[in-house]
């Protein structure tokens, strides 16, 4: 196995989040589900827009929060995901990349916008995702540069492309070009009505060894499972992949495989201001401490870390360095 | 004089903010002023941004943010100033529509791109700020409507309309048809280099009347009168202009004309994040209570909470209900 370039190499959909507070009755009025990620067309998205407060704008997209993350540990990490060469996109390109992350997808020169997440932030904290995917739809196979791949330690997918119509077959061609290198493969299942539209692919994948390392929320491992049971869904977890991660919000995590099985506790945080980027900025912490060969206690610590630390302000990526932060909680990385 | 449609109708240059946090190195390395706003051509505007670390965006520019916080003090507001008609302009117009102001300017077609200014925080929390006006340029008499004017009851000015070639002659007719209206009609001054470029013509514009009421901070008042004596400046200032309204920072405001002297006290605050709009909100306040004729000295107490309230986070734009902070703060309005 070469040297790698990359500790970590992520794929996800591009988005520019619009994030505004809002109350309960919005969700309600627009038939959204709290918590969840649903994707709406142009039209939608102008209906919602419309009727929404002023906002704060800034770069997100979940595996991109999450190589953000990984990078603002210290790793070297790439992005993979497409935008528009328009004004959204160009700061879109500049946040990444001034983030220390290498980021060299070619932007469409037409086509739709650059994709957009509106973000409800309600009172508790929480937030309801309501996603017009734009250019990010036009992620292809050709987006993938197989030396990227290759010399990537961690290849680092998002669920969330199976929405797209062919990011689908990038996800499998770089999957194949890693495994082809040695390298490891990870798959967050990103939203349980998302696990819900492609059960049957995802476990395929697992069932396959096309992936890994899963990373589930609790309800996306419901959802894959299709059962309420938390030992149960856990146990199958175990015999479809080599390494499940499970979060669980403030009781931490499970790390388990046919071998070990840990529970890691989460860090503690004052007040939640906005769960935005939580199991992103916790994969980002956990791959990196896999990256670097720290062990699954301390890869668990440093993502219950990273998403305290994102949590605990408006907005998917970290406003410090993780790196610091992490020395400073004692987990020197 | 009739039944006033709006409180205040603000006419300033409209500007999208890229923020970021930054340290002193970066302001020393670009040759930045710290606490200044350095007018940039689109050439350093790319040189600048391509050197910055990740951004938020959100809307700003100076009189627009007053006029935000006006209308979230539960005012009828309304703002002038000219966006392109582009992606940020639509981000830009949408903010302001959602925080419940009137906004009508017809964005640009064609010419520059929206205006933008990079707003850099250091870890004192105080902000630099490099603005590129683009479509702010455009601003000219034709986008004053007479109708809108005369239904206001306070017409607010910034002082950075100067700047850009055609909106010192928006800004005068503006002036004329207001008092023509006997409507009145405020400025602020805006920033001290600002003051440096154009003092003859503020000075010019307060001694002919033009102009009733100016906000300036210590800076802005030390240039105008060229003196680094405060108290004659004071005195100068009241000379020359109906009501003057001098900031100055933690230590409150000066209200003074030739019948009034106030001293009114700041809010406490318990950590300053980020300076940028504390001029801003700090006029919202006052202008709220002026137009509602509660006074000076609950005009100067509105102030100084609006201040307070916007630099505790980031961004110019406050980010909770001020009519709410006011009545939590025993200032009903």
């Amino acid at each position: 196995m070469a040297d790698a370039k990359y500790d970590v190499l992520g794929i996800g959909n591009a988005l520019f989040d619009v994030l505004v507070r809002t109350d309960e009755n919005f969700l309600a009025k627009h038939g959204m589900t709290k918590g969840s990620m649903a994707l709406i067309d142009e039209a939608r998205a102008a209906a919602i827009y419309q009727d929404m407060g002023p906002a704060t704008e800034m770069s997100g997209g979940s595996a991109a929060n999450t190589i953000v993350g990984i990078a603002s540990l210290g790793a070297r990490a790439a992005y993979v995901g497409k935008v528009k060469d328009d004004q959204i996109g160009r700061l879109y390109a500049h946040d990444i990349r001034a983030a220390g992350v290498s980021f060299k997808t070619q932007a469409a020169a037409d086509g739709p916008a650059t994709g957009c997440s509106y973000i409800l932030v309600t009172p508790d904290g929480e937030r309801t995702m309501n996603t017009y995917l734009g250019a990010a739809q036009d992620l292809s196979p050709a987006d993938i540069d197989p030396a990227e791949i290759e010399a990537s330690r961690i290849v680092y997918l998002e669920g969330y492309l199976w929405d797209p119509k062919n990011a689908k077959e990038a996800f499998v061609k770089a999957a194949a070009i890693a495994h082809g290198a040695r390298r490891q493969v990870a798959l967050t299942l990103s939203d349980s009505f998302c696990v819900d539209r492609y059960r049957d692919e995802f476990l395929s994948l697992m069932r396959s060894g096309t992936v890994d390392l899963v990373f589930a929320n609790e309800a996306e491992l419901h959802s894959l499972y299709q059962t309420s049971d938390f030992d149960t869904a856990l146990r199958q977890l175990r015999n479809d992949v080599g390494l499940g991660v499970v979060t669980r919000s403030e009781k931490g995590c499970m790390v388990t495989s046919t071998e070990v099985q840990i529970a890691v506790p989460a860090f503690a945080v004052e007040e939640v201001m906005d769960t935005t980027g939580a199991g992103d900025l916790f994969a980002a912490g956990f791959l990196f401490g896999l990256a670097r060969g720290l062990g699954y206690e301390t890869a668990g610590r440093l993502g219950g870390l990273a998403a305290a630390e994102v949590i605990q302000h408006i907005g998917a990526r970290p406003q410090t360095s993780l790196k610091e932060l992490a020395g400073q909680n004692g987990l020197a990385v």
